[in-house]
């Protein structure tokens, strides 16, 4: 944890992929990161090779603090990333050695640290209330005591566009400020998201003409220009460049890490990851999306699973004779087909891949594997998606490789489930489930608020005299999608069910017509899922 | 309907803002206008101010030739743009004044005509099978007929940038025959969106000094910079942008006429649009992901719901202090808020101008707009939208109208839902709903794959025998979402129920706690909407 540069890259320290997602990218709304979270995003990140992974705000939030805590505990190996925190400079007029959030930085043993430093002038004025001598000492200070302290340290110039604009020797001073302290980089923020890429080049080209300082460029998504920005800069001469995975950001967002990594690595030829891992950028957007509970966008750039779709009646018998000539690029290179079927992605290697990650070793048991890949593709094909229900591809892969029917705790019989609606409005839902456990056939009836809800109730009154364990298992979110195929066919609803038990949070999928009956698959799957995990960490 | 020009813009003829939802938009995987929708969007994008909407192939595509021919009868009755048509040249080895497709695009009575026209020669080889004197010869044959009929005629250079790259003699080439034949504009198409904004303005900037020629620009967002392309290119000196609204196109999509119109008019400051029209930017947009039947995208430039919106605890005391401070425009000038909240734009106007779309006259009723403006708020607290449910807020409307209760074609007392999952993993649902119909107390029993179903099923069975016109309304699509406001709260579910009769489509919402009451809430509207629909065109 103590590495400060890239490993792996061509490039080297020569160029920085800047991952800011733990942290800005947290500001989009309705992002809510656990700090399990937090580590499953950052190890997504190093295996996809970037340089600097910003992992949050240790001091100011108490999540971050723990983040850290946990990453400096050893439950974050990287492989090819330096572990970065951000913070703020000193107060005005403080100390710096007596700033609690300065000392949080330290403590966070974070081996880079990021300060955020006001560059333009009214907001120094304005929000800060102090004056541009002071900013200027409260950066310098903060610098200067971190290096001091080992630490390698980046600044983020906020309002970098606007303040150059509006007083670029404020602007450049504060830039000044910062590199004479020590700093190795200064990051040119277009923090309200304005620039347009012409004129943002100019800008860049103009400062590094100006200061001759290493410089890096955050680009929000305002204008809908965040990733043309960031290449623009690039091209200008900026050889730090800071992302959010799939754009996540406040407002509208910040440069897609995905997009800008597509444009520099495939378009523009530059090695800025590690060889070979261009190919994983469908693969770690798609992931990165599922933690963050977030749909992938289908259309997104390089990554989306529309990206290379084409539906075009122009185009489509064109396409046949020469593929090349439509695309403009090999959707491979970054790890996408010409149709991403969810089907086609869950390929014997990826599924070896998933296996090692869930602790199942399927090296040596390639009938298991084959036998995995066609029943995922035969669900797959009914509308039932593994990508964001690991537990439940972890129990067909688990089935794939018992020689025998997988043991279970329980038997799951039969279910009944009643909705009265009265006239006056009034609903009530009434659940009968059947099952068998511990040699004995159970009978429970209860009520929820909806049919799922009373369901569950049921099974867990049946089975908790049982299996008491069952007690710490909760619901924590419940997601439905109805899926049509084609006008006229019926439909089918996937249901996903996201379970907790305080140590480890899971995801199972049902998928049938009835929407109950879907979420019974999920539900049941839930607490087989948490009955098999159990049973290896206390094999009594 | 013969307007050529744009009417109303500051700028004239001398910039095109050149719409293609209509007819490029309309490649997006999951787009399926009906014609009813594409005269709904003409009409929106034409209140925009838009000079120009492509409308689509007339000849190729049989709901694109009823678009013009209701279109040209009078059904769209256009204020600031004109009406295009677009199309290819004549085939190969043909002649003009024979080829059926060319012929069509005459019989559209469209007023302009888009004319697309391969400019890579690797195209024009492999997949028109010719050579570049017979390709410029199809296109200067196709202009100039087109031109002797009274058309004016622009010309889409399809695959340009990489074309010109690979070729730039036989790109030109295509360029003048089709300006030498009198195509107004020639635009230059980044078909296949591999561009990036710094070398597609040098490339524009390049064939503008080397021809002369009026120049337009047409982006897609493979590299996810088709908005920065496209305004790169206005800023090189193309006096032309094709955009799509929101961005819909295939793959990754096109430039989002909202961020372009964004940027051009409120960045740049140039009047793209008639005086006011900016402010509309916002309402449009989310007017156009209705009809398309997508979910606005929330962080979409500009016009998202998110896209002025702040979380970030750095900048939240800040704003308070100055908000121009922390957003790089005022959010009013495209009609969006800092924070756009549901309820709020459900303001009094808005559900003005919404009653009168849907032909409600509300502006001698204040009591009626007031009492809705507050039922919306109320509701909409609890997780209803009606944003995508137009006939639910008609009927809120109408009862906020009507002196007493709206008077309903019948009255539902209760229901009941039986589910049954046998051991053998069967599963049957069973529905009775009772309802007062025709002075008579009905009940009715019916059987569904799912308890939605089922009820839809019953509540028909026990309607028809006396509302036998029920017979025609049929369920077309059904989305729910699961509403979760803080953990540990209780969710509740959002139904949208799509209907459809053969001659209108209509979509009703439903909230509950419980996912079957929610789904009976949005059922029973969609069938007492058209009830009053029905009474209102045969009063008998």
């Amino acid at each position: 944890m103590t590495r400060t540069k890239p490993a792996g890259t061509p490039l080297g320290d020569d160029f920085h992929v800047f991952d800011t997602t733990l942290r800005d990218g947290a500001q989009r709304e309705g992002i809510a990161y656990s700090v399990t979270d937090k580590l499953a995003v950052a190890r997504q990140l190093d295996s996809l090779g970037v340089g600097f992974i910003e992992g949050g705000w240790p001091g100011a939030l108490p999540k971050d603090t723990e983040f850290f805590q946990r990453a400096a505990a050893g439950e974050l190996a990287l492989e090819h990333a330096a572990l970065v925190a951000f913070g703020s400079t000193r107060r005005p007029g403080a100390k710096v050695d007596e700033d609690p959030q300065v000392s949080a930085l330290l403590e966070s043993r974070a081996p880079v640290v990021t300060l955020v430093a006001k560059s333009d002038r009214r907001h120094i004025e304005s929000a800060l209330r102090t004056d541009v001598d002071e900013n200027c000492a409260m950066i310098a200070d903060t610098v200067k005591y971190l290096v001091d302290n080992g630490r390698r340290v980046f600044v983020d110039a906020e309002h970098f566009f606007d303040g150059y604009a509006f007083d670029p020797e404020t602007a450049l001073r504060v830039l000044e400020s910062a590199a004479s302290a020590g700093a190795d980089v200064v990051v040119l923020c277009d923090t309200n998201g304005g620039q347009l890429p012409l004129q943002l080049a100019d800008t860049v080209r103009e400062v590094i003409a100006r200061t001759g300082l290493r410089v890096g460029i955050h680009c929000q998504d305002d204008t809908s220009c965040a990733v043309a920005n960031s290449v623009a800069a690039v091209q200008a001469g900026a050889t730090h460049v800071q992302c959010t995975a799939n754009g996540y950001g406040e407002r509208a967002g910040n440069a897609d890490l995905f997009a800008v990594l597509g444009n520099l690595g495939a378009k523009l030829g530059m090695p800025v990851l590690p060889e070979g891992k261009l190919a994983e950028l469908t693969r770690v957007s798609h992931a990165l999306a599922e933690i963050a509970n977030l749909a992938p966008d289908t259309h997104q750039a390089y990554v989306g699973h529309s990206a290379f779709a084409h539906k075009a009646g122009l185009h489509a018998s064109a396409i046949k004779v020469d593929p090349e000539l439509y695309n403009h690029m090999d959707p491979a290179e970054v790890g996408n087909d010409m149709r991403v079927l969810v089907t086609e992605m869950a390929g014997r290697a990826s599924l070896e891949l998933k296996g090692a990650e869930l602790g199942l070793d399927l090296s040596q048991r390639p009938d298991a594997v084959g036998g995995a890949v066609r029943r995922v593709k035969e669900l797959e094909a009914h509308g039932w998606s593994f990508e964001a229900a690991d537990a439940s591809l972890e129990l067909l892969l688990r089935q794939e490789m018992a020689d025998d029917a997988l043991e279970t705790p329980f038997e799951l019989d039969s279910y009944r489930v009643v909705l009265d609606r009265s006239a006056d409005g009034h609903v009530v839902a009434e659940a009968t489930v059947r099952v068998g456990v511990g040699g004995e056939r159970e009978i429970a009836t209860a009520e929820g608020n909806g049919p799922v809800n009373a369901l569950d109730a049921a099974l867990r009154k049946a089975l908790v005299p049982h299996l008491p364990w069952l007690e710490s298992v909760e619901l924590a979110d419940y997601k439905v999608r109805i899926l049509v195929d084609e006008p006229g066919t019926d439909a089918v609803t996937r249901v996903l069910v996201e379970s907790r038990d305080g140590e480890q949070e899971w995801t199972t999928v049902g998928v049938h017509a009835n929407i109950v009956e879907a979420s019974w698959l999920a539900l049941c799957d839930a607490l087989i899922y948490k009955a098999l995990r159990r049973n290896e960490s206390c094999p009594s």
